[in-house]
Formats: structure tokens, C-alpha cells, sequence
């Protein structure tokens, strides 16, 4: 297969073969994480940047992770007080790493779009890590990494996702991906949190966890982004909310058995997740991390060695 | 020629010689940049610290990126709240930096002449990022190298500098190292930003932008620092000094046909430039980027390669 | 010897001769910082993660300065506003790293025990940098190569420490191993900054600095954590403690005439030491600070080549 995009900006964008020549890549690397010495010289002398514009540990880590593993060096620009209290618009920002010789950019901005703005704006590779409500991509990526090295084919399989869809990057980046593979997906939500037109995408959707998760071969757990919930307008109480549509032992009952339980982390124990579940037989959350970083390492060398370089 | 500085500190204290010295070597860098792999191994196994006090992501990253470029290592310090919490001074942290094994250090401040007290505390080079109101020597050499490369030899050019020449430690360093070069300088700005006594060094001042604009071979305007300037009480408002003081697109007309238009960046779009400029075909405003990188590196190559190590 | 731990969680866990072992392996990396280029390729290809919950300039640098000597990339994680604001715990985040492909783990955080528990659970090496008010063993080390290599066995030897012991680590983990070597340590504090029990460790203690200063061999000044006594509720001023309890010019003329003086860093001159003192001939202050990093090196050399791998 050719490589025709510059960026990776969403799964919406990808084709079921896009995706898979993603994933097969990914397992390439995955192997190279078992090593003692988890480093290929492949892009040894080029720099990525990571600019995130909202805080992360996890996914900056991961990226920062796979750039090094990929012998690439990196530069982390975590941006709440220099240049946007300078007041540079975020295309100045960019145009400016990109004559410095950076090779590529993952950015993670608060802004659906922003991503797609850089990316029409710089030569260079974009790599979307995170916009807004809309997508993230490498998250989508890595979920189905693990659904199909867990579950084999995901055509006609069941995905339940559960959660606050309405604020999720990742319900969306997953619904694209896994539609596209043929997996049937379900969006699992409070009324509040579910926006009523996601229907149209194809995914169906349910008020009711209990009534859903009896027929699910896999569930994707969403964090309550309680950080963006202050006073807890959308759902009546942290407690309220895991007796509803918390994963509780007690709900896993009514589980397959062997369904497998996947959660992007980080995790609110005792809300969207109980521990019991996070730490029990059926969740592969730490082989989510793991895969993460092989589908970082092949998105970044795919778009760095194969991506087209012409401006769109 | 003998280099003989053990750091750069100031445009002041070169010599037009060494001024072209280091902006040759550049040239050489700037070769470096335009290649697939822009690494040379120069100083593999040297660490640089960059050792931020004031915030910055342009010019932090364009050291990062020249030092990583010439193979070295960097550790980025953004002091805020650690150590000056802590209450230790300047000087013991600089000499345990010195001490850890630190090949060099690029220290931005905002006390004028703190560089200098770096500098006499330690034996290895250090670089000064920015000092308060006083200098931006990397800035000045970068701005002289841009002018250069589009208009050849600098001397009897009229070179225009607009803006908040009083807080500008771009406009110093520009004028000391342009006056050097045997070009003749103006700052232009309203009378409540620019100093008095700026004459006495050998730069002409005007307060009316419209009355010097057409001899102008380059125009280098400056950032209004609107952080520093909270409610505007050097100036009436922002859309009154775009009025009085703004590089737009009708002040533009009055220039010459082949002026050429710098701003060290990041851009106050609308205020100080506006965007028909900044993007328009005058503007040498990513180039000035580009450079930055290949003279940061020739400075720190210079400097970890030939300079005197020496306690002066 | 055969080197038997997985991780380096305090100097109360080792005995002699393993202190011994690692202070000789600092000492031919100590060779190392003395060349032109400080750097050996013991660990190409490794990742270590500086995660730091507290602030730190000087100790984050020594750890990242020694990882990169020894070739290893580096990631510093300042944890403040991410993950923990996220809600993320501690365990998970470590759990992350590990299956990340990150091989070993330095952590800060100012909680007593929590390098504890992660080294728990996770199988890499974990090396305490400081856990609230037990253990800061690479800055033990470091004090105790200092002090042998200036005052060579230090069986017998009078080690005077004076300061904030009730909330200092330092003091903690130089008494720890101290004592295993033979010294004989005496804390020195106003009586609100000794807890009772710390005689049933073996040290001895006393309120009177000139009492003892006569007899020391080696005075060890711990820092006045300003930071964490808001409203001076420990001690009536700076300028009392400094009087009663300041390594003051006129105090050292009761010292022996060949003792040395240590101080962790950063300093509060003018409190708990005299700059006269600070940089006067009996100090070793910057001597620790290189010792520091040869001794991270050992450790995290140590570690990551002979360790256990396998789950305690």
C-alpha cells in the first residue's frame, strides 16, 4: 500500500486499509519493545516536538517515548505561559518550529480543528494527540491494537463504550475506527452526556449500561473528566454516577466471560471504574500503554518516512 | 582569526571582525539545515543547560534545537519555583551547574547584567538568552545575518528600528552590532518609549514613523511587550499605536520598492504589524528563524570548540 | 560482592559494604567527569523517568546530568497539575512508565514511604531522590564519599549535624549510614527541631552548637526549609537561629582547625551559614555537588546492570 497523508489528524479520515497498514507497522515495533535495547536508529538527527497546549503526563510521555525509541530527539513545549501570553497566534508558533528544522509535530490543543489548521499551515508531519471534543487519533489507534490482538477480526463484534461521551476525543476516535473495521459499536451514557446526534454516524446508543453489557465482547470504559465537571452540573454525584454507569464487580456479572474491559486512563477508581475491575482478569489496561507506544512509534516513522511532504 | 572571548555577553564587546567571524560560521551551519539529517556530531558527549528565568518557547527552543543539532545533549531549566523558592542565588546555582559537568550555559534573565555575573563565576561559556532591557546578542547577530543575506554589505545602509525601544534589549543589541558594521541606524518610537540619551551611542531617533519609513533599505520593527505594559500607560491603546507607530499595509506604500521588513517575533498581529505585512513579500520574518538556529549554533560551536576557558 | 537489590529506597536498607561497593563504582565514574568528554555508552538505548512531585532544580539536573553521562535519554516529569490534577494514582502512573518500556525510575514526592510503594509494583529499579521527611540516600552518598575522600575511614570520626533534623531526610540518611561506617553523628537543633527519638537510632544529640563544634571532624549544615515554615512557627527569627545556630565566621574559630563543612543546597546565606564560611577553606559544598553526580551514576549504573529484576 502507498502512504498518501502527510498528517494523521483523525480515524475519520483513514481507510479500513489505512488503519491496518498503521496497526501492522505497530506490531513490527511492538517486538522491538520486548528487547533489552527498545531503540531503532531509524530516525536518528531528526527532532520532533511535542506542543501541548492542554497538561498531560501520560500521552506526552508515550509520544516523547516512541520518538526516543525511534532514535528521534525530542523537545516538549508545554505552552500556558510563554508565547500565548505573548500573544502568538498558534500558526506563527508553528511555522516558526518548522524552519528551525524540527522533523515533525504532535500537538495536543483544547481547540477541535487546531490540529487541522497546523497542519494545512507546515510542510512538516502533524500528528493530532488530542483536539478538543473531536479526536485523538493514536488513542482510537491503539484500542483497536489491543481489540484485535485480544479478539482477533472485529468484524460483528460487540464494543460498548461507556461514559461521558459528549466531552470524548476518544469515543469519537474509536466509533471511527471501529465502524470502519466492522465492529458494531454502542455509546453507553447518561442522557447528559450523550449528544443525540451521534446516531447518524452509526454507532446506536443507551441510557442504560445494565441493559447493554450482557452482549458486549468489549468494553471501552471513558474517564469522567471530572476536572472539566466542576460542581458536578452534568451527573448528580461521583457516587451517583458509578452506581449508574460505573464498571462495578458486581455489574461484571452480567459480563461475557471472556470479555475483555479497555479504559485510556488515566483512571478515577471508584467512579467510571472500580478497582476490583481495573485490576481484575478481564481488563487490558497496561497492555493499552504498552501498544500505545508501538502505535506511536509506527505513525511517527510511517509519517516521517513515507508520508507525502508536498503542502496539500 | 584568534577568537578570544570566553562568552558571548553583549554585541557591544565584539569587534566587526568577530561579528563576521561568527556570522561566517553560520553560513557553514545554515548548509547543515537545508540537508535530510541536520546533525553534526561536534559536540557529541556535552551537555548544554539552558537556564531560563524569564518564560520563553522561541528563543529556548531554537538553543535546544542548535545545541541538539551540533550532537549535544540539553537539560531545560525554567526557573520559576524551585530553587530561587528555595532562596539560593544566582551564582551557587551556576557554579553547581558548572561543577555537575555542564559544558555551557545559555542563561535569559531578567536583570540586566546577570549574564555578566554568570559569566565571572564560572569557567565554562555562557550565553546570554536575553538580559533585561540591556541585550539579546544571539537576536542582534541573527537580524545583522538576515540583513546580509538579502542586502549584501551593510555599510551605509539605513536600517529603521520601530517600537518599544526603551524596553528592547533587540534594539540595543541590533544597534550596537549594525553601527559596527558601518550601517546608520534610527530607532523610531513615540516619546514615552524611547530613551534620551540613545543618541550618544550613535543611533538617530525620530518619534514619526511616516517621516523616516521611505529611506529605509530595512525596517526591523519591534514587539510591543504588551505583558509588560499593563493598562497602557506607555502608550494611549493598542489601536493607537498601530495608528501612530504600526507597520500596515498603507504605511507599507511610502517604503522602499526592495525594503526589507524583520520582527524577532512572536508577532502582536494588528498591533505592531499587521498581518498584510507580516505575511507579505517584504517580510523576512522566517527567515530570521531559520538563521537564529544556524547562528546559535555557530555561537555555541565557537565558543565549546575555540573559546578561551580561561577565568578572565 | 554480589549486588543484591532491585532498588535504592534508603540508606537504612544497605549495609557497609554495600555502600562501600557503590562508592567505589562513583569513583571511577568520577574519573569519567574529569575528561573533555564526560560520557560513556553503559546505557545506549535506556529511558529513565525523573518524576518528580516536588520541585527540585538541583537534584532533577544531578539525576538527568548523571543518566545522559552514562548515555541514557531522560524524561522529566514535574508532576503538579496533570495526572495527580486528574486524579490519576500513584501506582498507575508508575505502572504506565514501566510497561512503557522506561527502564528505571527516579522519584521524588513528599510523601514518607512512597518510593516504597512503588518499587512494589513495579519491576524496574526505583531510586528514592527524596520522600518527604524519611530518606534522601544519593544525597547520603554523596555527603559520605565527600567526607572519605576528604577525611578518608570514618570509623570514629565526629560528624556534627546541625539544623532543621526534625524535617530533614539528609539528616535521616546520613545518620543511617554514617553509623553503619563507624562514624559517630551528633545532631545539633533548638529543641522544636529534634524529634525525642532519634537518640534510639545511635546518634547522639544536643541544643548547644558551641558546645560540641570543638570536637567535630566534619560539620554537615542542613538547609532551613524557609519554604515549609511559613510565619517562622519553629524558630523565633532567621536572624535568631542564625545566632544561635548558624555556621557563622566567628563560630568556626572553635572548630578544629582540619574540619570540613557540608551543606546539602541550596544554601540560605546568612541563616543557616555565613557566606564567609559558604565559600571560605573549609568547605566541600561544590565537591558534593560533582560527587553527586558520579555517585547517580554508580547507582543508576548499578541498577540497571546488576540489579534483580525480579519482583521482591
Amino acid at each position: 500500500m502507498k502512504w498518501k497523508h502527510k498528517d494523521l489528524l483523525g480515524l475519520k479520515d483513514l481507510t479500513a486499509e489505512e488503519i491496518t497498514f498503521v496497526l501492522d507497522q505497530a506490531k513490527s515495533f511492538k517486538e522491538v519493545l520486548q528487547r533489552p535495547i527498545k531503540q531503532v536508529p531509524a530516525l536518528r538527527g531528526k527532532t520532533i516536538v511535542n506542543l501541548f497546549y492542554e497538561p498531560s503526563t501520560r500521552t506526552r510521555t508515550s509520544f516523547d517515548t516512541a520518538a526516543k525509541m525511534l532514535g528521534a530527539g525530542t523537545n516538549n513545549l508545554s505552552i500556558a505561559n510563554s508565547s500565548v501570553k505573548k500573544g502568538e497566534t498558534l500558526i506563527d508558533t508553528v511555522k516558526n518550529l518548522e524552519v528551525m528544522g524540527i522533523a515533525g509535530i504532535v500537538i495536543r490543543h483544547g481547540n477541535a480543528g487546531a490540529p487541522h489548521l497546523v497542519a494545512q499551515n507546515v510542510d512538516i508531519p502533524v500528528i493530532n494527540a488530542g483536539d478538543g471534543f473531536n479526536e485523538h487519533p493514536t488513542q482510537g489507534l491503539l484500542d483497536i491494537y489491543t481489540m484485535q490482538e485480544k479478539k482477533g477480526d472485529l468484524k460483528g463484534k460487540q464494543v460498548v463504550i461507556v461514559g461521558d461521551i459528549a466531552h470524548s476525543r476518544v469515543a469519537r476516535s474509536n466509533a471511527w475506527g471501529l465502524l470502519k473495521l466492522g465492529a458494531e459499536v454502542t455509546f453507553v451514557a447518561p442522557p447528559t452526556l450523550i449528544p443525540k446526534d451521534v446516531e447518524t454516524i452509526g454507532v446506536k446508543t443507551s441510557y442504560d449500561l445494565d441493559a447493554v453489557i450482557g452482549k458486549a465482547d468489549i468494553i471501552n470504559i471513558l474517564r469522567m473528566q471530572l476536572e472539566r465537571q466542576q460542581g458536578d452540573v452534568f451527573t448528580p454525584s461521583k457516587r451517583e454516577y458509578n452506581k449508574l454507569y460505573g464498571l462495578t464487580a458486581e455489574r461484571m456479572r452480567r459480563a461475557k466471560k471472556d470479555v475483555i474491559v479497555l479504559h485510556p486512563g488515566p483512571m478515577n477508581r471508584g467512579v467510571e471504574i472500580d478497582t476490583e475491575v481495573a485490576d481484575g482478569p478481564h481488563n487490558v489496561i497496561l497492555e493499552q500503554v504498552m501498544n500505545g507506544v508501538a502505535v506511536r512509534m509506527a505513525i511517527i516513522f510511517i509519517l516521517l518516512t513515507k508520508g507525502q511532504k508536498k503542502k496539500k
